[in-house]
C-alpha cells in the first residue's frame, strides 16, 4: 500500500507548523512539489526549506513537476477550475505511478489548511475513485491565512452570538447579512469596493504571517485606496499577492 | 509593562499544538486556568498537562480561578454574553492585578482559535479601555475544530468556487443559500434537525481531534437519528459535549 499525507503548513510563518505536521514530515519518504512558474519559486523555497530543516529523521528524496495552470474562465469558473484539477490529477498520478513504491509515503505540503481552498484533496479523491492507484491518505490541518489574519489584527473571525462567511473574492456579496462578518480570500480584483459607503470596518492584510506581512485596518471608507496602492505596489514587487480580509459593521467592531 | 499571550492549542489533539504556540508556551511566567466546573476538570487537566510536559524551559506558575457562569438568556443571548464577559473581565483584571508582575509574561490557553468563538480578545481589549491594566498582548492561532473535523473526514469545507458559512446553531439557517457550505460549531439543541428533507451531506464529529472523537458521515435524513443518539450518549458518558458539522447539499459533496 502506498500512502499519501496532505499536510496543512500554515500561512507563511514557518511556526505555524504544528507537531502533527512536523512528525508528518518526518515519516515521508518522497516529497512532491507542483512548480507554479518562477513568480511562485520563492514559496517551492520555503518548502524546500522546510523540508530540509525539520524532516531530519529519516532520508527523503524531492520530487518537483509542473504544475498546469488555469485555463481562461470561460463561461464557467468553476469549469475552469474542474479542468485545472483533471490536468492536475493527471501530473499527480503520474508521480505516484513512478516516484512512489508500494509501502512507501509521499508527502504534499500545502499552504494554509486543506480544507480551505484548496484542491489536493478532491484530486487525491478522483484518483482513488478512477482505480488506477491504489493509496491511503491522511489529512493534517493547518493554520489558514484566515486565523493568521485574525491573529495578527488581535481580532475575533466573528461578533458575540454571530456567524462568520468565508468567501472568495467574486462571491462576495453587495451587502453584508445582518450579524454575519465576512472574510474574502482570493480575491484578484478588490471587490471590497463595491461595499463602499456601508459603514464598514475592514483588516486587510497580505502575506500574513510571512516577514512580508502587510497590514491595514480602518474603516472601510477611509483605507480602501490606501490598501489598493499597498496591494498593487506589494504586486509588483513579489511578482504575485495574496490577500485576506475580514469585514463587519463598525458598530459591531 | 506586562505581556498576556493568548496561546491557540487546538482541537483537543495535543499535536495540534504550533511551534509558535510551543515557543509561546516557553515564554510564560504565569498561567491562568479557568475553572469551569466538575464536567469539564478534564480540559484543565490536559491544559496543566500541557504546560507540564511542554514548556520546560524556565520556572512558572499556575493560577486557577472560578470561571463565571452565563445566567440565563432572558431576552438576549448577546446579553447575556456580555453579562457574562464582564464577570470574567473582573476575574480576569484581578488575575492580572495580584499575580502578574510588571516585566512579567502571563498565557492564556485557548482551546481551538482564539479568533473562533472565544471571548479572550474581547476581553483583553475591555480591560485596556478600562485603563485599569496596561499590558501589551499576543495572539497564537490554533487549529479550530473546524478543521479538525474537516481533517478528520478527509473533506474540504468549501466546495469549488463556493462559500463557507461558521455559525452558532442558533443562526443556522432553515435553508443553505445556493453554493454555500454550512459549518456549525456550539450547537445545544440539534439545530440539523430542521434542515431534514433538503438533500444535504452531513459531515459530524464530536470532541474531534482528541482520543475521544466521534465521527458519523452520511445524507442527513439517514444518519440524523444515529447522530442524536450517539450525541445523547457521548454527552452522558463524559458530562459535556463539543460537536461540530459540516453540510453541504448531496449533489456537491
Amino acid at each position: 500500500m502506498k500512502t499519501v499525507l496532505v499536510i496543512g503548513i500554515g500561512a507563511g510563518n514557518p511556526d505555524h507548523l504544528t507537531l502533527q505536521a512536523l512528525k508528518a514530515l518526518n515519516r515521508v519518504d518522497v516529497f512532491f512539489l507542483f512548480d507554479k512558474g518562477p513568480a511562485k519559486h520563492g514559496l517551492n523555497d520555503l518548502r524546500r526549506d522546510l523540508c530540509t530543516r525539520l524532516a531530519t529523521e529519516r532520508p527523503w528524496r524531492l520530487v518537483q513537476a509542473d504544475n498546469p495552470e488555469r485555463g481562461p474562465d470561460g463561461d464557467s469558473y468553476t469549469g475552469a477550475v474542474a479542468q485545472l484539477n483533471e490536468d492536475k490529477q493527471q501530473v499527480l498520478e503520474r508521480l505516484m505511478d513512478q516516484h512512489l513504491a508500494d509501502g512507501e509515503c509521499a508527502g504534499i505540503l500545502v499552504w494554509g489548511d486543506p480544507s480551505l481552498y484548496d484542491s489536493t484533496l478532491r484530486i487525491l479523491q478522483a484518483i482513488l475513485a478512477s482505480g488506477r492507484q491504489v493509496f491511503e491518505y491522511q489529512v493534517i490541518p493547518g493554520i489558514s491565512a484566515v486565523q493568521a489574519l485574525a491573529a495578527s489584527h488581535k481580532v475575533t473571525l466573528n461578533d458575540i452570538g454571530g456567524s462568520v462567511r468565508i468567501s472568495p473574492g467574486r462571491q462576495l456579496p453587495t451587502q453584508l447579512a445582518p450579524g454575519e462578518s465576512q472574510v474574502v480570500m482570493l480575491d484578484a480584483h478588490q471587490a471590497f469596493e463595491r461595499l463602499r459607503g456601508q459603514g464598514l470596518f475592514i483588516w486587510w492584510g497580505a502575506y500574513v504571517g510571512s516577514v512580508d506581512e502587510v497590514l491595514i485596518a480602518g474603516p472601510l471608507d477611509e483605507v480602501a485606496d490606501e490598501i489598493i496602492r499597498v496591494r498593487e505596489q506589494a504586486r509588483m514587487r513579489h511578482g504575485w499577492i495574496m490577500d485576506t480580509y475580514l469585514l463587519r459593521p463598525i458598530s459591531r467592531r
